[in-house]
């Protein structure tokens, strides 16, 4: 491999670059991972559970083991509306610092929606639209996943249903005018449109909802009715699947750069982000490069760092198949800090097993660090990162500055799945001094805990 | 040339590829433009007259004849956060319209705020920086000027003090943290900190402000002050100038796809956005080449399309130099319209000049059918275009369908000069058939235009 290359900011690959195929982590494994088991009867589920629920392609996905899966050529049109994403090499920042270190960031900020969400929102409506559905149902927290999806609808002509938090579909008007512009529909959960939201809403009029809640709703509307199937934006393997197209095009793009990195950070809601990146990383690592990944997550939802590996539920309400993954227990409410998207109370099993097996580490930061850091970015660099992604900002400055101390000059690659231009209310909050930091006392975790479903595995 | 690529989407520049100089319309010019006058003598001004607010740089930049001004390497090395933006061609706006055309679009989105404004914000922040200036002080409406200068600031370390017009800073408090983000303060106009604003709040304390207001109180600042200078976004030479960037790298990515326009349509509120796609191919046409250049603006402000081509200020206050330009006049109160950037009662001198020598044509529009344009375009495209560039995207589809009804398969290039993204509150006014079209009677601009100072030129 030739020097590294010490002129440029931005590593472009071309249209005819991007990648083809999604690498599913799956193929090599050292050892496979807990199957899904059944709500109800606590047995491995099968295909036909998922099948009121998901196209035949997606639930394929789900177990498949081969390597390489073929993205469609419709998806890949789609896709080259805004990818490949570029690979930056923060000169600025690392000047700021004046380390040794030097920092690369993968943007995934330049799609429409501002995300990486819509890698796997695209693939979903494609295999869904193919499977002869007519429209689909999800849910959203701050509407990130919900905005995605909404886009990706929009271009293969489904209709969408998407059943926004309350709170949110009230403080967060414009997340919900975007997902009217493309074509959504949104309704705040929970809403009299389905069972389980006239049950809370007659224990609770005022209730503002919740992501379990608004889960429950989408899931049930999507089973009662034919036309109409679910969609996940996180979590589950086929959606971890199609974000591989990050990874992949980054170790291209650092190959242009004659990099190689040493350390690698990405934040970890649901944990789909995070594996977007850093799966075709860890074949690497599972090939022998001693490559460092790190997923971070935020101190008020220590999915990794405090929560522990078992089966649990998807969601609150009980209703979504039991996954073998760390939990803070399906009724742990995580304190409401900005980064919206990382608060969930489990974590993807596949990114689960691989911190079990050793191959991943995992650290929790505090919000308002995150936020110092996302200021001294977006003054060095411009982009002003999403919460989410400014967790991984934290982290690879925390690195570049031990770099500094000791002389090193490491190689960090830092993921930053989006931009902040929804999120300036956050900012506000953080510059009038309002931001707190949340750490969830032990009793508080050991009583969610205590509400883990009774099952082996 | 070879035939037209009908295969990718999207056509990238590498860094390498990106302008290294400004494009110098006044080098071109069949005749030269008038010059700027003072607005107590009524005589042509000299560079002592702007000292006060603008470095020596852009000073000769305001007046050279030079074709090509280089970019200085600074300028540069802040450009490649962002730039080369790409060029794209919209296939599927294509395929929902059924034109034969080609629709090409030049987004510049992609800049971290947003717009096409940070290319001559950093090129203003650069030389004023050189010239050891500590602050700028600059005026601004929606904020997308403010924020562009603000990004540009915190790269070369200046202070900046943004006077945001009350009735914005009010109503936006999002674009106002973004300017914070980048480390701006920001001011509420009219201001009790300036004699301009202090004698508007003292006959009317609950003022709401003007763009032509906070231009006054930033100009007061920057010249009651040594440290500091004023920057403006748009209008003058030097403006334009920087903008030109855009059309240079339009005209080397369409050669990749193997096109050539037939028409070009950009979005005019000031000017400078319309220029910066414009005047490259200006150029060729001055050489020979059949291209339809077409500056959009909207009916609420239609500046070369009913008013006057006269010497007029700036500003409602009557401190800047007089201008030759097409003008509604500076009394001109346009109606509260969503696309802020167009709400100006002038237009740049040199448009103003190419549009009286027949060189480019103008077209007004409704903002209703822009918005219809701009859900089509996001539907299609996915990107959710800034009311501004809209005006664009309706007149470029306009042209498509005629193409459409005439088997026609013209190239049409359109300017996308920014995002939505934090104008989402326009789509939901839009969504919920609240916007209003608005046409100016005849006897109200003829009574702003009664009002225009009365010189020679």
């Amino acid at each position: 491999m030739a020097g590294i290359d010490d002129q440029h900011t931005k590593y472009l690959l071309s249209e005819d670059e991007m990648p083809t195929a999604w690498y599913n982590l799956q193929a090599d494994l050292p050892t496979p991972p807990a199957p899904p088991l059944h709500p109800g009867t606590g047995q491995p589920i099968g295909p036909d559970d998922l099948a009121p629920l998901f196209p035949a392609a997606l639930i394929e996905q789900e177990v498949s083991t081969q390597r390489w899966i073929e993205i469609p050529e419709e998806v890949q049109a789609v896709y080259r509306l805004w990818r490949p994403t570029p690979l930056y090499r923060a000169r600025r920042l690392e000047q700021v610092l004046g380390t040794p270190a030097r920092i690369f960031y993968k943007y995934e900020g330049t799609s429409p929606a501002g995300s990486h969400k819509p890698n796997t929102a695209v693939a979903q409506a494609y295999y869904n639209k193919q499977a002869g559905i007519r429209r689909l149902t999800t849910e959203t927290g701050a509407g990130q996943w919900g905005s995605a999806l909404a886009m990706a609808c929009a271009f293969f002509g489904l209709e969408l249903k998407v059943y926004m938090v309350k709170v949110s579909y009230e403080q967060k008007p414009y997340r919900r005018v975007l997902m009217e512009t493309w074509g959504a529909t949104c309704v705040p959960s929970p809403s009299p449109e389905t069972e389980a939201g006239r049950r809370i809403l007659a224990a609770d009029p005022a209730s503002r909802g919740s992501l379990g809640i608004a889960i429950s709703e989408a899931v049930e509307e999507a089973v009662s009715r034919d036309d109409t199937h679910y969609a996940l934006g996180s979590v589950l393997n086929h959606v971890l699947l199609h974000q591989t197209v990050i990874g992949q095009e980054a170790q291209r793009q650092l190959a242009m750069a004659g990099a190689e990195p040493d350390v690698i950070f990405a934040c970890a809601g649901g944990g789909s982000n995070f594996a977007g990146l850093a799966f075709p990383f860890v074949r690497e690592k599972l090939q022998g490069k001693p490559i460092r990944i790190v997923a971070v997550e935020p101190a008020a939802c220590p999915t990794l760092t405090r929560g522990v590996y078992a089966y649990d539920f998807g969601d609150t309400g009980k209703m979504t198949p039991l996954l073998k993954m760390h939990t803070l227990g399906h009724d742990f409410m995580p304190a409401a800090i900005h980064a919206g998207g990382l608060r969930y109370h489990g974590m993807a099993p596949l990114v689960s097993l691989l911190y079990e097996q050793g191959l991943i580490e995992a650290v929790a930061l505090p919000q308002t660090q995150v936020f110092e850091a996302a200021v001294q970015f977006a003054r060095a660099e411009g982009i002003v990162p999403a919460p989410e992604s400014a967790h991984a900002v934290r982290a690879a400055i925390d690195e570049a500055l031990r770099c500094k101390e000791r002389g090193e000059a490491k190689t960090i690659l830092l993921g930053l799945s989006g931009h902040g231009n929804f999120d300036l209310g956050a900012y506000q909050t953080y510059f009038a001094g309002q931001l707190v930091d949340y750490s969830h006392p032990r009793e508080e975790i050991e009583a969610a805990l205590a509400g883990l479903p009774r099952v082996q595995g």
